[in-house]
């Protein structure tokens, strides 16, 4: 038996910010000294490093609950499922529910309770947990949902990962421009026909734990009680060109499948450049020199990365919409991959 | 092919804090108002209520990673195991790290990923993930963790409940007293001996989801930004006293084990009144009038409810002294059963 997506979803978050919407920041660097760069110039390196022009904000009023909770609509909306059939639901995130403003993270209870509440699941036998694992949350809980539908222990899950890392950055920071908010979605089952064929997980945590963590403001007399999401930028850049392409070959190998097989990469959308770099590399160990064409949609141009929700994200645009010439249909043979803090790295393959 | 553990350990909290300690709080009610007792009285009348005479709290250097690191290698010591066999590590716990005084909860990295990186874990394979399931999180961990075992995705993990709730409280709110900071942990493996028997999970979220939640002080004029734990303890109490004693039975129905063969019940400790009116119930429904002796270890009146903490630390007490009379022995038959935020409850049979 195989575990098949029966529906995704995903949200884009209702505000639209752009670089420029940056201008008038200061960004300070890790001496507290202000950036001698001029905004422009500090903005246009920014985009020419990350790839980055805008990404989506949530509206005010929303949570990531409730962003995730909208994804999870759709998903079972496509899924044409009763709701209450949904024995599991797995939320990922990172910072939990954060009011806009307060700096705070708020889980308790879960975000998949909050969501199974949100979602008005009347279902007793439903248990809904989160995990935490960095930006492969996601993937991580679409693997956990798989183990316990091999095992029997759920016939129908929900797997959401949904973030507010807007409410997370530290405004002088200039790797705040990175971040987004968003959410997706999925809803799985068994299937006789082939679906999820392999996957490969690992963790580095004596050295690396600490690549991505929270950290108090880069401006010098801010409140030191506030802890901001911060990230050791050219060392996750080295983790990931190291370590991801691996991860990759190894879900490869358990599935059974060959890099020529594959009809698209899905990449955690952290950085363009770094995207690139790991899938050129991950070719390279088939002795594929270029990345085949059309094989790696991307959105990290326009949505920033929303953590845990980039990759549901992606998939979602690509298997409903023609998503920048982009498109998947049954049969395709897909490979997903995410790494993250923790740090975490984890990919699978999927058959269409 | 069943799951056992093959060590336990958990720490005690270096601050001892009796009821009147807290002379000196003023405490207000839910409309705002100072209560109009005494503060002796209105002690003494918690200590009826609850059973709790005095909790543990944490070293003020000491975060929750921390001291699930130190009950982690107890376990780890006890099993006689080289830590880098390891390779799954979960963490449960509700407010993730928390530095004293800063009101802020930081859960990035994962707490898992720290405590990996704390024991100096050097094994690639050890993938560390949180939970968050309210109070349950240490046994929906230890249920989790017998999933990887069972399905060959881990051979060996560590599973972990800790909590520094004494940082969540609100100052103003006497529910506050009930909390307490701790941390508990095991490691476990498959064996061909009888260990976990059977297991039942269930949750409401629909109205129930909010029945513990983060919410403001109770003191009008506090920062709105900062978030406490806050609870409805006559809905918990009365949620608890209906569905845990059903899920112990579902639990004993699984595994096949009669009341009359239990040699003890860990019960998450939250409140000694709630817990005995909750195990004598359960024991009505195999016809049972009154609690056999020596069925039921507590801890609650001396270290209060440290949420997931509270079994894995009851749980090592009587495995390894004398505590209070009681005692497990290789055979004897065990339930364990949790209720907490979500709302979620769960429960385990196990042969030692």
């Amino acid at each position: 038996m195989f575990v098949k997506f029966l529906g995704t979803g995903h949200v884009l978050p209702g505000t639209k910010v752009t670089n420029t919407d940056f201008l008038n920041h200061t960004f300070y660097d890790d001496n507290g000294e202000v950036y001698p760069m001029e905004m422009p110039v500090l903005l246009s390196k920014f985009e020419e490093i990350t790839g980055i022009g805008e990404r989506r904000y949530a509206r005010d009023e929303e949570r990531a609950s409730d962003l995730g909770a909208i994804a999870a609509k759709v998903a079972i909306e496509e899924a044409g499922i009763d709701k209450n059939s949904i024995d599991l639901v797995i939320t990922a995130h990172n910072f939990g529910d954060m009011d806009k403003g307060t700096g705070r993270t708020d889980i308790l209870p879960s975000l998949s309770s909050r969501i199974k509440h949100l979602l008005d699941i009347r279902n007793d036998s439903c248990i809904p947990f989160d995990i935490l694992f960095g930006c492969p949350g996601w993937i991580q809980g679409v693997l956990l949902a798989e183990m316990h539908l091999l095992a029997g222990k759920a016939k129908r899950a929900l797997v959401v990962g949904c973030e507010t890392l807007s409410r997370a950055v530290d405004p002088y920071d200039r790797n705040g421009m990175i971040f987004a908010d968003g959410a997706g979605a999925c809803v799985m089952e068994l299937s006789d026909r082939p679906g999820i064929l392999g996957s490969a997980v690992m963790n580095k945590a004596a050295d690396e734990a600490y690549y991505l963590y929270e950290g108090v403001s880069q401006r010098p007399g801010e409140d030191i009680h506030d802890r901001f999401i911060k990230m050791k930028g050219r060392k996750i850049y080295e983790f990931a060109l190291k370590y991801v392409p691996d991860a990759m070959k190894a879900a490869m190998d358990k599935a059974g499948v060959e890099a020529k097989d594959l009809d698209k990469i899905f990449m955690h959308q952290a950085n363009a450049k770094l995207d690139h770099a790991v899938v050129e590399r991950f070719y390279r160990l088939y002795g594929i020199k270029e990345i085949p064409e059309n094989v790696l949609p991307m959105s990290v141009n326009w949505l920033g990365n929303s953590s845990v929700a980039t990759v549901p994200t992606l998939f979602d645009l690509v298997r409903k919409t023609e998503y920048e010439g982009h498109k998947v249909k049954e049969g395709d043979t897909i490979l997903f991959a995410s790494v993250g803090a923790g740090m975490n790295v984890n990919a699978f393959v999927y058959k269409m």
